[in-house]
């Protein structure tokens, strides 16, 4: 979503549209009347923030989904678990400290202030804000939840329950909130001249930041790499229930960077979202057919999972400026994040660095690829700038994040017993199995 | 959803809003412009219900998976259908009987009038209402779904296919809509300022009745509980299922609620829906972590399906009155939900009421919390009224609905043999296996 | 959707009602307010485009999930493959050909014109269309997704990935855009008086009619029909996903006929909107409840895939006309549409054509059936001119698909071999199993 500053503007030419006929009245006897009134303007606001703050939420779904299906059947109902409760925290946090460290009184610097956030009052009548608040925070929460849902898949089937709840607090309370006022607060990078219109370096790279800080450190999961340097693959259990989350997060995704328009109450708003729309649309589209052929190309078949990154590669690409790419852009953009994905996984295995449902080339990668190629299409946006955020934003999170995971290592520990990890974490921390029936898994070890 | 009697003051206020330019008209040269003109105001009402409606109409959806993940494997398909088809029913019975006995003529009485629903004619032009019937209908129809949905779940792998369908034409074409008529129909309950803003105790409690007459009439499930007093587990077949069930109704909730403030052609009112969908969110998150840390406490392991109905139950209870509380009341509402049903999930084991998904801890009780609880925070409602509406809910519906139950049981008898329910009902009801290829688990005895 | 003629009769409405207070404006110093401005309809209408557009985007996870499910555990990888692949070939396809074929200046013809779609400029302010042209192209892309998912289906299990694709890429950029141009890109069909509101025939009927040519040019399973007559029932993989799948559908319907109104800036057209919910959600409704009924009365069981299948044969028949219908008429409409498909299937199989999902019951034949059925409640459709409409379609439809079939069958080929049917898709083509752990079944072999 833009910054507060491109609010504001918004919110002014609102008021401006609105007090026109005002004073048109003052003059004539006939006046003008505008074409959308505030009030209706607020409405429409409001909803928008509504409607894609609802299907930025079905996205946690996607994420919990697309993990289930990506991870052993030992490891399903933690992989549940956690997604459902990490999108608790990051609600909690983000009312507790999240939204004003983010948004309130960052004024160009580096950080907001502290507390609690308040909504508007019962039956609110704050017309000059031009949406209402609580419609405004419902939406910023929902995209610190997706950022905390990047982190748990990479670090799945090893991580400890509860350090790994720790840090999503700490994650969605203060370290994405803090680096967010960066931009979307209107602090130092938006005045600077940064630009990332829904957040492929804001919410994605972040997450991934954050997650590739804790891969490293938890180390990988036990048999994925042998000594010789072969890679073992450990199969999903589930290739449908990872394509229904890709497709709720593709679903998701039309809330995440239409409503980061912020407004639909004139016509020039409505119609960029559906621009955005059909663009966030088809550079899904482009990462699928190009991780499609690609795959077949390179392996002679066609590799179910990378057709799925390859849409979410698409997805992060386009986020940083699903507006004004033509078509053809697009295509070019969302498919370059689909040909990132193919090539950055073995990479990934080369490093031994264990990130288990490719959250890292999806996120982190194709959001430093989507922020970087803005100025392509965006004439306000620099190159220079572009590398200043991305370079930011990487620096703060993966320090920060490599902190917090490397204190809570040697505190509390955040890494399950290698027994614990053969046995599987449902069995050592859930007691409920993911499918009791369903006999020959892994969880029968 | 408020009463009709709130919906005409609604109705009224928006007539008035666009009377008042035309009274301004006869006075001055220069008139002022209503803010949003009843048209507007009627498209944005109609279009509230339509987005609740197929949210909540998702719903549907949500128990459906829900309940496939929490029975054994050889009960799916038999849960899949009776899902799909008691929607089926529910619509099809709140049109011929349900929607009028509910809304119409009821003038503080206890029951409307019969016959089925007429909706507006095409290309309807009747402004008054403030809304199009037909979108108030489809809104109402969900809501009476969801009930149905509530009692399949408690009642799962042991009742009959045929008598549980006709229990639910019964309880969505008469018992929901005379009860509901008292408060919702702008019945009695409504004239003495009983309070429940979307459903906590109207639909969720309802619900809740009829599973328990239900439970307690069919009977335990073979085996759950040795003669010794000890209970047996039987875990469900898939956790993700359940999962995904439990996103989908969470999402589902924010029509639920958010759109049961059945206006949003006012800046007030649309600000009004921002909040219930925040403080929606909220009390669901705070029940999924007060009964992820309660369970990591009692039993040392954090149970999935705990957080699962954690969510639910947070959401049941800020149902009765998702509009007035802060976020600190909403946190301490939604979280005692969750607590409520930690608690109770071994209390009626103790019983041996064998509620097969936990609905009744959910919908029941939470339901009930939720609905004694609004006084807290909305100083016009009273508890002793809140206690009357409970109890005039639970005493019909529970008597009701176990009277519809024996007898059924006693004339077409409503559970499968013993050596059925072992088989499973897929196999004896349905003939198509849930999972046939996914050969250890129960439906292979 | 309406044809283009009526979209311009629309548009040109919206303008005359803001003209209106102009003239007005002229005559008196009192001016009448048009109740709705021609900006605040365009954002309406926008608007029910984008909700609608991703409505019958998510339509493509349900086709996805309902025929992972109904596919054998050894093909679910590639039948989950195909589903994201053909709705991303599609979007890219109607955006180089498709759209402009369907839409641009076909003036009463048989073709529009070749050559991409350009949408609204950033900021677009073009009033005069009444909606912004993104919006709509984004609408009219997930309804040619839908046409292809109709075909994955039906030729599951057997057929090979790149041919399907290629099949998709020419259905979706040139078969079902030329043919759609008739009666949707105001053709010859258009103005004869064919009437089809939302698409039982221009897509639905479509998609079954290649379905079906595909069918037949494959052949059957290898096993399904043995020499003597019989019939091998192959059971699909899992009714769960089944079951989310056909909700997913069912929700997704609502988008795709409610927003097939093309407006809702007009309280009339948002009360057709409603009114199209409603009838759509009890057509679908009727269908289960025939299906279920008849199932039980014919097979003595209720066989839960037949009573998925008697919701979207519902769905399909009540989408040719989903407004004029009154409710006894709707339940009546897909009432029999829930029949066609219980009584359809057994005499597919009596012709050997091997239907895995049962799509050409429900797309095809319901699809005819609703389409024939327009003129019982819409009085300005003729049995003559529906028959033609549906001959036309039909012949134009099963005959280009058939030419492309044949054409890759005698090249590179349509069919795995005999021996890579058995090993299933997903190990021969994919190289991921969709359940790796859950192992006795079909993958096994």
């Amino acid at each position: 979503m833009k910054s507060i500053a491109a609010k504001c503007a918004t919110a002014l030419a609102v008021l401006s549209l609105s007090a026109l006929p005002v004073l048109a009245q003052d003059a004539t006897a006939a006046p003008e009347t505008p074409a959308v009134s505030p009030e209706v303007a607020y409405i429409f606001n409001t909803l928008l923030f509504l409607i894609g703050g609802f299907l930025v939420m079905w996205m946690a779904a996607g994420f919990a989904m697309l993990e289930a299906g990506l991870v052993r059947s030992k490891n399903v109902s933690m992989q549940c678990l956690k997604n459902i409760t990490l999108y608790s925290i990051a609600g909690i946090m983000f009312w507790v400290t999240g939204y004003n460290l983010m948004y309130t009184g960052v004024d160009g610097g580096f950080i907001g202030s502290l507390g609690p956030y308040s909504f508007d009052p019962v039956g609110g009548d704050a017309l000059d804000t031009g949406y209402s608040t609580a419609s405004d925070w419902f939406f910023q929460m929902v995209f610190v939840a997706a950022t905390a849902s990047i982190v748990s898949g990479t670090v799945a089937e090893r991580v400890k329950l509860w350090p790994f709840l720790i840090f999503t607090a700490i994650l969605t309370g203060f370290l994405y909130p803090i680096s967010g006022s960066w931009q979307w607060g209107a602090g130092w990078l938006s005045e600077m001249g940064f630009s990332d219109f829904a957040g492929s370096t804001i919410v994605h790279s972040v997450g991934g930041w954050a997650a590739l800080s804790g891969a490293i450190i938890l180390g990988a999961r036990k048999g994925k790499y042998g000594a010789d340097g072969t890679v073992h693959p450990f199969p999903g259990s589930s290739m449908p229930l990872a394509t229904l989350g890709t497709f709720i997060l593709w679903l998701g995704w039309f809330g995440f960077n239409g409503a980061s328009q912020l407004a639909m109450g004139s016509i020039s708003d409505v119609t960029d979202v559906s621009r955005i729309f059909a663009n966030t649309n088809m550079a899904a589209a482009a990462g699928v057919v190009v991780a499609v052929i690609m795959t077949q190309l390179l392996y002679k078949k066609v590799d179910v999972t990378m057709a799925l990154n390859g849409a979410l590669a698409g997805l992060v690409s386009i986020t940083a400026e699903p507006l004004a790419p033509s078509m053809w852009a697009t295509l070019f953009i969302g498919g370059v994040g689909g040909a990132i994905v193919v090539l950055a996984v073995p990479v990934l295995d080369k490093f031994k660095i264990d990130d288990v449902v490719g959250a890292i080339p999806v996120h982190l990668l194709a959001g430093i690829w989507g922020t970087l190629i803005v100025p392509l299409t965006n004439g306000d946006a620099s190159y220079g700038t572009q590398i200043t955020g991305i370079a930011a934003y990487g620096a703060f999170t993966f320090v920060a994040s490599g902190i917090v995971w490397y204190v809570l290592k040697v505190t509390i520990g955040i890494r399950v017993s290698d027994e614990e990890e053969a046995l599987g974490l449902d069995k050592v921390e859930i007691g409920v199995e993911a499918y009791p029936e369903f006999g020959t898994g892994s969880q029968r070890l």
